[in-house]
């Protein structure tokens, strides 16, 4: 079993990038890891945007990243790149906190014109933190999420049968560094 | 003479971003430019990443986008990037917010390993604003930024003698959009 | 009237981007350019790829460059990028080859997933060989793009839509270098 | 043992970054693993430039990269970005070569300025092309590689030491996906 971190850079409060990871992280807690989500925009703004390091909110998310063996990121596309609050949380992280980790980059997004955000926009700036393991991302559309009156969430069906193996293929990286789990799956 | 909206995206109050931008505004006020500072660090937190677009923090942001003619945008560089709080400000403007404006392209960091962050990170993002033309920027060593203890800024020579042509081309470019004052020079 | 250089970086010699190119060049003549097209297919292999900067295919093509005030770039969407073909002859010019010229990047692809490829692969390479002035480019989808008997080409009405302004800001953004003119005009 | 596939894009046959890959690929051998150096600079030119999938030696470059584990790919930085006869031969593999393999991306360059170009360029092209896992990648000086009388290499001492590890790594990952391997170590 590994520790996941699952990270919604998103600055809305109904967003569909911080409902879809959520929907997620139910697969991924049935695959026996420990999820433990993140939405940056609970973090205070004054934290994020402060710089400053020693704030008990960043200490925190600090040490979340720390703990974890992999992290799933996920974004809204915003003018052709990730979210500026998401960047913002990753800024205020020491230059190597995902050094050894696997990472999920995933965005979420108006168009398909903005798919390759996610590997020249997201990934060089996962890269830089020294990430062991990014596997292949996902952009899944807004309009194949839909949030019911509860509050879960409905995926297309081609959207859910595209994710369904990314989520699959991190869960394996991810079990792949614990050779025991694998021989015993 | 055009309007200039100087912006800098650093959340540091003792940036040298910040210093670098407000000592060139210097050079483009005495070509004729009106030069407005925007330190985006004073915008307040909470209008910043509260994804409201009505905060009256990001309408008059959004006013001085929309009256310049050009517009600087400086960065410290972080994580292989520009800086979350420069971009949680630019994904509160307009998709094209910077449509026919003339935009001159900044950045600070404490490696020549970062230069390129400028042309694949900052670009495209500026690029997908609507930019008329981006001229070619400028990348900064910190080392070769100094605050004096009277908070004026000294550049090393070299530092100094790169971005004079650099500031220098954007203003050209800036007045070749107004043809009669270009004849008149 | 300005001198522009038409490359088209597609290997094929059916090529819907060196038709697209052929017929926009119609349009830059028709308001005044002189137009000299380039299919980098049509340079000889071993020049290309012989890394021998003193080829005569090789000189000739610099000086093409040379004299050109504006330079249109187009390329097919391969591997989420532009062609290794057109990349084999950027290679081969000076590396400021671009220095004071406006240029214009085109790209088609057969998927609207591609669009950002002009804008996070191209733009940052012709950036680094000093372009003065890359204008907003634009990405036409194969299907949009059909060759008729003749070897003309028609384009889907709304493809030729949307590039009629796209070649108009590249003609004007020429012509504003030539103060004369645009005054006269 | 893994199969890997050492792959030079330099189009000079005095090139530092082809002798760098076969030095390196001696440490990947005395591992364990089987290495098949492949210089793209030795396929016809024509061939490379043709757009002609069924050409012997794409058809044999093709079979090359199917058969690998491992890709090892090394470019030298030209442009801010990688080699032009590297992506030409990139351009006529499949889409998803890459599926399922480990990769290695290498580059090498004048200045440190060209660092990001391994992040920001080659890596989404690697990416797209389905790679299981893209390793941290290294940036080598040209000035660090000195090419002895005899034809071998001498790396500078930190050079070589900087390169230990990212060789290691990429081992390591190979080996990762070979459970049999990783137990019996």
């Amino acid at each position: 079993m590994a520790t996941v971190l699952s990270v919604s850079g998103s600055p809305s409060a109904s967003s569909r990038t911080g409902r879809l990871l959520r929907h997620l992280d139910q697969r991924l807690a049935a695959q026996g890891h420990q999820v433990i989500p993140l939405d940056v925009r609970t973090i205070p703004a004054e934290a994020l945007l402060g710089a400053d390091f020693r704030h008990p909110a960043i200490v925190e998310a600090t040490e979340l990243f720390d703990r974890a063996d992999g992290v799933v990121v996920g974004t809204p596309v915003y003018k052709a790149s990730y979210s500026g609050v998401l960047k913002a949380l990753l800024d205020l992280l020491p230059q190597y906190a995902l050094t050894g980790k696997t990472v999920l980059p995933l965005a979420t997004g108006g168009s398909v014109a903005h798919v390759l955000a996610i590997d020249y926009a997201l990934r060089p700036v996962l890269n830089s933190m020294g990430a062991a393991h990014i596997v292949q991302g996902w952009f899944t559309l807004d309009k194949d999420i839909t949030v019911r009156e509860d509050g879960t969430l409905a995926l297309a069906p081609a959207a859910a049968e595209a994710l369904t193996p990314v989520v699959d293929q991190f869960s394996a990286a991810l079990t792949g560094r614990t050779p025991v789990l694998a021989a015993a799956g």
